[in-house]
């Protein structure tokens, strides 16, 4: 039985370990600072498919089987595939399960959707019933860019505060048993939806920090830490609009995340080099970056504990052009190095 | 902890109790033959929202309240809120869960999401830590029909096979501890997508008819149960035609599913004078026939053993326009008369 400390954190009632990840990435990504670190990289972002979203079915093929050989199983060894994107609606996920053959747990939380699945499988391994489970997100620019904002051919002037969707999935493979482990999870947090009113759907970083700082806040409580015992702390994707509030506000409350405070969004583009305004975004950006580099980095002992917290912009094309807000979530996951 | 029997199926680790019930539905649900059971019974399907997208939200907000009400629970005592819709994405419930200030974890599978949202609901109290979790899904004819098919001015003919977007709200508490409960959630299965090409978003319920037969199989299997031994096996939502299919694929299997099956898309309207083709369809038809009449019926001793199956079309507006197949996904629920 998983137990909760505190008021919203919950710990694996049996060590639930990481023992797979995996990572494909598309063009522009694979040029950026994370080329050498995911595991398949796209020559072009269509991938040889007939549309986008077919393509993007295939990033996580592929980050998939790069999970499911590193982790030494096989599909049938797995209970559920837990995992979306941001396709209307979830998609590229749905699609990839036809030809999985296992039970599919379909999920959305937006950018925060890997955390999300991340955080249900270590609560589904560590106390219920589940041995094996996959956990994946993708997100591509063209099939988001398309559905979010405008045609991609319109070419418009991006605001400075607009994300850039990456074109990416990540995938991990969580299991009771240990294999060549790269990490345990150890705690996990689930967020509750924040909203204070940003209804500029180029501006998801100010949508999603108060989520994070929520998030964040209720987490060091329930486990009495502090942003000093972590080597990482990372938001999924805040960008630098987002994350420069985030580390305001929590400088004004006297808890300083310092430098073990990173995003993915600010870690997989050059932002200057590759144009991209406030830095990457979309379900593909923190699932990747969790699989091609923190996970292996724990592996190397260089990172023995971190959290990732997944951010999601609840973004909807049809209540942005009503004028509504845009509600942010973020959920987390304690990683710490596993000892075998 | 949890435990899995057989391939596919899984048992709670402490028993599972659904202790509240609420639902909410639009104007013509409220004068079909199920008007009488709804909570909230709206007078026109806007409901004095500026938009249709807010009036889903609404009557979550409607139908939650009722299963917490009838629960004796208040929002404070609810470790989560799981659930999702049809809106692209999932923008009902995340709206609605603004102001819940409760955990949030959002999910997706077609009109699936209600089965999707109790198994995991069971799992995580049964064993993974949480005490008490709400379930909601929904799904309104205005916003689902101009999202996945046509404007809704333009009033094009519908096919035969064609199912009615149901506009309505279901909601359940499911509790580790019981309180005037109606029903205990005894079993849950996962189920795999399946596609055997069925292109025509006209016919969903031939689309999800093959992951219906999977699911449920597995679980007689799993379960070494037959048809006979429960008061009634509810698909949500096949209409006319998948019902059709799956009742002519048991009786060749030799295990015919009698009088004891049904449909949540057939029970909720009457076919020929609601105009309705098929039947009903949508994330809230199964959440609001499970909350509003069957949940009710094992209260009353009518149904001591059910299986409630949510049967999902993955369909994308975007991939159908590209002329791909339409995959289709069940999730079970075994509900058993609780015994206190």
């Amino acid at each position: 039985m998983n137990s909760k400390t505190g008021k919203g954190a919950y710990t694996p009632g049996r060590p639930v370990y990481i023992v797979g990840y995996g990572s494909a990435a598309g063009e522009k990504e694979s040029e950026g600072p994370f080329g050498a670190f995911f595991d398949y990289c796209a020559k072009d972002d269509r991938m040889n498919m007939k549309s986008f979203e077919l393509a993007e079915t295939h990033f996580t093929e592929k980050a998939v089987a790069a999970a499911l050989k590193r982790s030494g199983r096989s599909l049938d060894g797995i209970d559920a595939l837990l995992g979306g994107d941001l396709m209307n609606q979830c998609t590229a996920t749905s699609y990839f399960a036809r030809s999985v053959g296992r039970p599919f747990i379909g999920l959305f939380n937006a950018c925060a959707t890997m955390a999300e699945a991340m955080a249900l499988s270590a609560l589904l391994v560590g106390g219920g019933g589940f041995e094996n489970v996959l956990a994946a997100a993708s997100s591509h620019f063209c099939t988001a860019e398309r559905q979010f904002r405008f045609p991609l051919e319109y070419g418009g002037q991006r605001s400075p505060a607009a994300q850039w969707t990456v074109t990416a999935s990540g995938a991990a493979v969580i299991s009771s048993e240990p294999s060549e482990s790269a990490a345990e999870i150890a705690g996990v947090y689930f967020g509750k939806v924040r909203d204070l009113g940003i209804k500029d759907a180029s501006n998801m970083g100010a949508a999603m920090a108060p989520a994070f700082c929520d998030t964040l806040e209720g987490y060091f409580e329930d486990s009495k830490t502090v942003p000093s015992d972590y080597d990482l702390i990372v938001s999924g994707d805040l960008g630098a609009v987002g994350a420069g509030i985030v580390k305001e506000i929590f400088d004004k409350k006297g808890v300083p995340l310092g430098d073990v405070y990173n995003d993915c969004g600010l870690l997989v583009f050059d932002r200057e080099k590759d144009d991209v305004h406030a830095g990457g975004s979309g379900c593909g950006c923190s699932a990747a970056v969790l699989c091609a580099k923190i996970l292996p980095d724990m592996l190397s002992e260089s990172i023995k504990r971190a959290l990732f917290i997944g951010t999601g912009a609840l973004m909807s094309p049809m209540l942005v052009m009503q004028k509504e807000s845009i509600p942010g979530i973020a959920h987390l996951i304690e990683l710490r190095q596993a000892r075998l």
